[in-house]
């Protein structure tokens, strides 16, 4: 049976699965990522857990392995790999076509060639994309975008991440450097991006951005939110900021309603570029539901270019973390 | 020999040819559309020009025809357009896949059959896109953009317009309206677009916008410009504006300098969405040429997202008014 192997490189941890072409997932693989090790362990270890994923897969009943083996990569067996068809990791960067790293801050990474040494290592195809992409593809196959010819999904967490499909296709543009919609300049704003530049989208509409402009707004003057005491004793967060202006407090609420009116403007360009069928949400922000959703569709409400369209709805992703390695495995259904 | 029959539908005139499948100009034809007479009595127009170009391109030495035939459409014989492939048209507003038009500001069109009613009279395929996007197609069939998979066509003039080539075909989105990218949101401006919205990328960087500045700034105080004599007898124009910064005004290069700043600001946003090989330039500013386009990738440089991508460059379209009607016709070749 023809298998999928997805990788997750994250900054934490390398997450991995196996996974038939249905997004069935056979068994999976966590080890920690150790990013002061630099590029060349990381990729042996990547290696290391195409192999081991790949016997696992072979057991009668595979589960989750949670060690690397101790074991030179040119150990293996190749012929251990006749059943994967390819292996796709997402990173949270930017990579060409060939897999080529341009970048990849959270590993400080510039200019790292993954796609080849892993086809070295494996001699199957392997394809390297962004996280966010490659979690906007999981969606657009099994989930929530799912049917959708052309669809955008926005992770909402630390930063802002995107993912474009056109014509049921992963879209990344010429250098793989395209859907990098969290630095869409979009208006003025407090403080810069930390790409350097002003008024980034993810600088207005993460949960980065909710969390300094609460912190903005609390140290500009004397406030009876209840947000003041949560400050002052150090326990301010992107949820709590959203679990007090569920409760009603004013200032919360505030916050809330800017980032909102930003998510909408956010959107608004969205539609005027790329006219997607359906928009999809995910990351940590998407956990306040409804309550965001809300607020995102009123501000789009009467401010969309043509009145007489019925644009894109928004929706919330579904397949959460998971997105991560079952969009990496389905690479190879994209680009084979 | 297969022909392909392009409209441009605008404001004042409507401007139709016979070309080649290479782009070679057959034939030409050009009627005021007197705007006032609303729908139909123009799509019958359209549909008599077809006939009338299709008779003009059997003729030994075809030429250019300027007047429509007074002759009911029903009249005209099906059988004359035996050797036509298709019919394309480019109209200034919103269209979606059957040609069904949604907005078009100048014709005071909204919600219009054009793509179905032609169907009807002609009895051939035809395919409506907007103006600026059918501009863009025509330069990567036949311009500057020729050879690149992925490119961005920005018309810069009134308004701003755009066309998206992904896959080297045209992308509008799942209603037509992608590729706005005029409206794309991109600061705080000092007056609202005519959208109704505040921050749209035309009120930066059109004609309209430096125009727009220049006044604001004439007005606002005393100023020893050469533009102040200029605007007071009200020939103050973006021509001039260009004029007078290239001879060394002081304001003059100031009004130029911003919108050369919000135009990069929009490429960068173009960048980090898109990512194309290459971006063209069109519309009556880029008759500015060198002295705009320097400007513009000084201002690039240095303010990229990832500094060791080479993005792609900033390029003056070539086709100039032509790419109307020849990329109207090349729609039967992007769409059949």
């Amino acid at each position: 049976m023809k298998r999928y192997i997805g990788i997750d490189l994250g900054g934490t941890a390398i997450k991995g699965g196996v996974f038939s072409r249905e997004g069935e997932c056979i068994c999976t693989m966590e080890v920690p990522t150790l990013v002061e090790r630099g590029f060349e362990p990381i990729a042996e270890d990547i290696a290391r857990m195409v192999f081991q994923l790949a016997a696992e897969n072979e057991k009668s009943e595979p589960g989750h392995v949670t060690s690397i083996e101790n074991k030179a990569v040119g150990a293996f067996s190749r012929e251990s790999l006749k059943n994967i068809c390819s292996v796709g990791i997402g990173i949270p960067g930017i990579a060409d076509g060939v897999g080529f790293v341009k970048f990849c801050t959270n590993l400080a990474w510039t200019g790292v060639p993954l796609g080849e040494r892993l086809r070295g290592y494996l001699g199957i195809p392997v394809f390297v994309d962004n996280d966010a992409t490659v979690a906007g593809y999981a969606e657009s196959v099994f989930g929530v975008t799912k049917g959708a010819k052309n669809s955008v999904f926005i992770t909402l967490g630390t930063g802002i991440g995107g993912g474009i499909i056109v014509n049921n296709h992963i879209y990344s543009g010429s250098n793989g450097a395209g859907s990098e919609i969290g630095h869409m300049m979009i208006g003025d704003n407090f403080y810069n991006c930390s790409c350097g530049r002003n008024g980034c989208f993810e600088t207005f509409a993460s949960a980065t951005a909710l969390l300094k402009y609460a912190e903005f707004r609390l140290s500009e003057k004397k406030d009876d939110s209840s947000l003041v005491a949560i400050w002052k004793s150090g326990q301010l967060t992107a949820k709590v900021i959203f679990d007090e202006a569920k409760k009603g407090d004013r200032l919360a609420n505030e916050v809330v309603d800017r980032l909102a009116y930003y998510l909408a403007k956010g959107i608004l360009n969205l539609y005027d570029i790329l006219d997607p069928e359906i928009i999809a949400l995910g990351g940590g922000l998407s956990k306040a539901g409804d309550f965001l959703l809300e607020r995102v569709r009123t501000k789009l409400q009467g401010n969309t270019l043509v009145k007489s369209i019925q644009y894109g709805d928004i929706v919330m992703a579904k397949l959460g973390n998971d997105a991560g390695i079952v969009g990496a495995a389905m690479l190879g259904l994209n680009y084979l």
